[in-house]
């Protein structure tokens, strides 16, 4: 990856940091994330932000794991958090927030459902990850997973449980097929 | 249950009904909603008016069973359609036609995140039914069952897949529990 | 929360507990039902009782965790233990203390039949809580939460496993909802 | 099979019947057991009745599969149905025909709790059989076969989902093995 | 969806198109897709094109809902069939097609292998569909289904098994974003 | 418990033993099988012994819950090990003794064959003990069990996963009802 | 295909196999192994025998699929059937027609036991296929399935369910490796 | 294990190597693969090499209790690394050093897809081996064990999760089967 002069390795730990930062002193430790990044030469900037939306704080790593992604990969990030369907004002009121956003990262546990609200509220791509929070029968996330692939709301797609980093990759792809010039079809 | 002088069979099926009208003239057939039903001294009017909302018509047959066995048992009924959640602020709107209501049955399909965003709206029990509705990954309604299960709103109380029976009886019995005069206690 | 005068949180450790007393003095840990909560002004009594079922003493921390909070929405709690379809006697001696109640929280492991025999008994909303106690087969809650589902008595609806908050919540509402005025439909 | 002058094909069609009849006439079709049955020469009587026990009668093929297992396996029949958990005192009052048996099968759909309480209310070996009956989370039989894995009471053993066949044969060797004399240990 | 001009009726049957035909005589059945399309007023012309990329011909009904879909909103589309991951030297040489392409549909059944190498091949938006084509540990599109969760290529994002409509509107929304000023941010 | 002069307390562990100890001086720890036992007054022997076979040794622990049970409820036992099915010849030559028992309990984890086996060999009734023991897609015991459930071989029954206690429990009901006298049907 | 001078098409329906023959009238039908087959030039014929190994004959069209894919590909085949664990003796005894071959493919469904059985009596390359023969718990031949991937002896692998012609592909694969010159490491 | 002169413990810990060696001090500890291995007599070479592919390091406990095994038993072994389809032309690469072996182990986590390649890339037979490296929808390997089941390209056969030994002592049979002389058939 150094080819690019940035590096990302997710689902670190504190001592495997402690580790790469002796031979790469220039590494970063993104702690709630649970990132290493190494950004030497910044990656271009990119022409659209890129919204993460998300009911509440225990997704938080999650949510962290994607920003660091994003940022990295030359991307503009609008966190909006707390903004679950339980309280669906709140979550209506979000829709100013990304309507400027070029994609829609949702980021839910539980039952899943924000993704079919936001999907359902603007016309845009969802990108949807379950997380792993939860208890009983949420198993693990698959209740939410399972939602996720059940949406009502058309423009839906889903990653695996808590892969925030994977929903952030693909979004950044998308980020960059829209900055790249039309033509020659 | 000819003691009550009414009588409720669910899930039946036109032959089924042709058998029965033979033998019991009064018997009624609720052809979408699958009910042969006898009501010779209709049971005591309850006092309160009973929700039952969905989000479209292919619920019909449960939303259905949920209707007639409500009315049997001595409920008003107010039928509310169409307001999923991917269409968030008609779902909103529904909002003037429960709160007269005491119990509010939700019957839903898919990711099954009607439930969360009444219960969110509403200070009311809510009585979730999920149905079959779905392919491939609803797998015959447990996506939507596991969603309501695993509901972010609190009040939120599930019967089995497809159940519109049982969830209208659990909701006729709140009814009924509330006609009571309250002493003794 | 604070706006009520009241807050619950549930699920807590002993450690978040030491960390809140610091801010907030007057907060009472209960820990059986592992639950934080401050009660500055108690919250309007409700004028029924709420019985909360189960069948031994492995799932004291959920009969815990519905109690405390059935206690802090203004409900009374008549709690019977020991009941267990097993020994069937007992459970039937059960009816009279819950006769005088308006809902019954039936908390269950294992196979998590006490629900269908309770909702035999008597005519009132029954809100069966799976619990996670067993080993093998019982899949940490599944066995009880599908015997629950799939219950041969009508009226019993179900939470998710070890969900003893939700059940208080929702039978509180029924409750609140049976102490208003009934007019204006 | 014919070694012992008996046979038994289970889970035959009347078509399958059809053909066996052509070549030996004096089979016998059971048609709510679906099974075929040859007995040239009876086996021996054994001493002990076998009570096959059941909630309702939508179980009969299992019901009568076992029975007509039994009988052919020189085993005398008691069949106690209509005796669900959901009217427990109904249960209660099989216990007398119950205790003469040596074993008790117990055949139950939906939540399968009906094994619990027969085995908490008699101290005999009791053999469970879920039924495919139910629908929903009802999973084919699965609820039924994990609340009967799971059962609080002790002496319950289980065979596969509708499997009247194996659970009759296991009760006569139990009660073949009765008979036996005992010595030489 | 008429106020657009155009209407589309996924898994739509022959005689539910019988009876459309009646109504609107405009309207267009795709056999193969099994989807009714009505199209009054073309959509605006997207200014790039989507790859649908397959294995095999027994996935062309959702290859064909895809299609449908993703023409009615104005998508021009590159069908690759026939490159499955067992031939792999074909799979390589589908990369010329598709790199003019801005987002790449896969879709495969079986253990859903594809995606991973097309997004190992190209740095794409890749939106996966698993299909329900398989057999035995298939379990009607699951196992192809996780696989696609699983990838160990990043850039995958993933729609319920069959929901080749899905995939198609989600390709569809990243387009149009393609195609917007980018400003005002 | 007491009541019979006897007590048994399964899964236990050794500081649960610590403190049993302070109470009840003459309670016994059985390591191996995780039991305490107290046995004031030994029930009265049974007349036939029962078999206890295994494949190996890692599944010890259920086993020993078996025969302390067994032994305690006044059953003699055989303990028959290192005879599983991938060396059939040792399964083979474990027959002789096994036929002077009056029930085989069969405990196995991995594929579960040996009550298959077991059951082909003597017309015995066979009680089947699915273990957790294995890894990967042994799921915890599951694989077993649905091992055991699936028996070819007539007249085995199964009890939930590592339910030594269970299966012993089942046993010696069998083995009471066999010493009865038999009279009076 | 023809390349080879041989096609084969499985899991043909007899309709499918009416339009195959007027195009190509040289084509046979296996009816029982459901299978389309053209062979215009034999296959060169491999030096060692394969054993297909079964218990019984519910499960002859997977048995049939792969004797009719050994021989267009080359192999002699040894057909073993009736060798069911449940009658162990008829097990062992078909060690002897075994001995030559040079791998063995073992059928079996319920609980798939058959396959430790023959890896454990003779030191060759076992394949094992699951089968979907069963009812209830054996879940389309999940059970079979998981006790062959559980497999307590060494040196079984395992295909998808119902997959003879995946098993006898494998199988002619070494067949075919054994054949070769050993030459040139 | 003895009377061939080597014995070969898998899955060992430390300290169970600890206590072996004291007891047998020519023991080796191969602690990547976990192995504890004793070779006083080494068995004949076998004549051909086995190959051992996969796609990165997380999977190396699994490929190197597979090296140990095989070259205990006698073979040469050829290990193939970082080979993912994520990287397809890697991938394509390895086919040079995979021909000259007799038999493929494939060892690969999360979707599982590399035995397919490979095994449409050569023409042998391919052991794949899922691994319970992975996240979320991985569920420990059953998202590659289902892919790996339900491969689209033919001669794949599989064993359980993580299960190196029983790959490779599969392997060995099918290599020591090679080097027999063929005759007498």
């Amino acid at each position: 990856m150094e080819k690019n002069g940035v590096a990302l390795a997710t689902r670190a730990k504190p001592n495997q940091y402690k580790k790469v930062i002796q031979a790469l002193p220039d590494a970063r430790f993104e702690s709630v994330g649970r990132c290493i990044v190494i950004e030497r030469k910044p990656l271009p900037r990119l022409p659209r932000k890129i919204a993460v939306v998300s009911a509440g704080t225990t997704d938080r790593p999650v949510i962290e794991e994607a920003r660091v992604t994003l940022e990295l990969f030359g991307n503009s990030v609008e966190i909006i958090q707390d903004v679950g369907v339980g309280g669906i004002h709140r979550t209506i009121a979000a829709q100013e927030l990304i309507d400027p956003c070029s994609v829609v990262i949702v980021v839910a546990g539980m039952e899943g459902a924000l993704p079919s609200v936001i999907a359902g509220l603007i016309s845009k791509p969802v990108i949807a990850v379950p997380t792993s929070i939860g208890y009983g029968a949420s198993f693990g996330g698959i209740a939410a997973l399972l939602g996720m692939l059940n949406s009502c709301a058309s423009g839906v797609t889903v990653v695996n449980i808590d892969n925030g980093f994977g929903a952030a990759y693909a979004a950044s792809l998308i980020n960059r097929e829209i900055g790249m010039p039309i033509s020659g079809q």
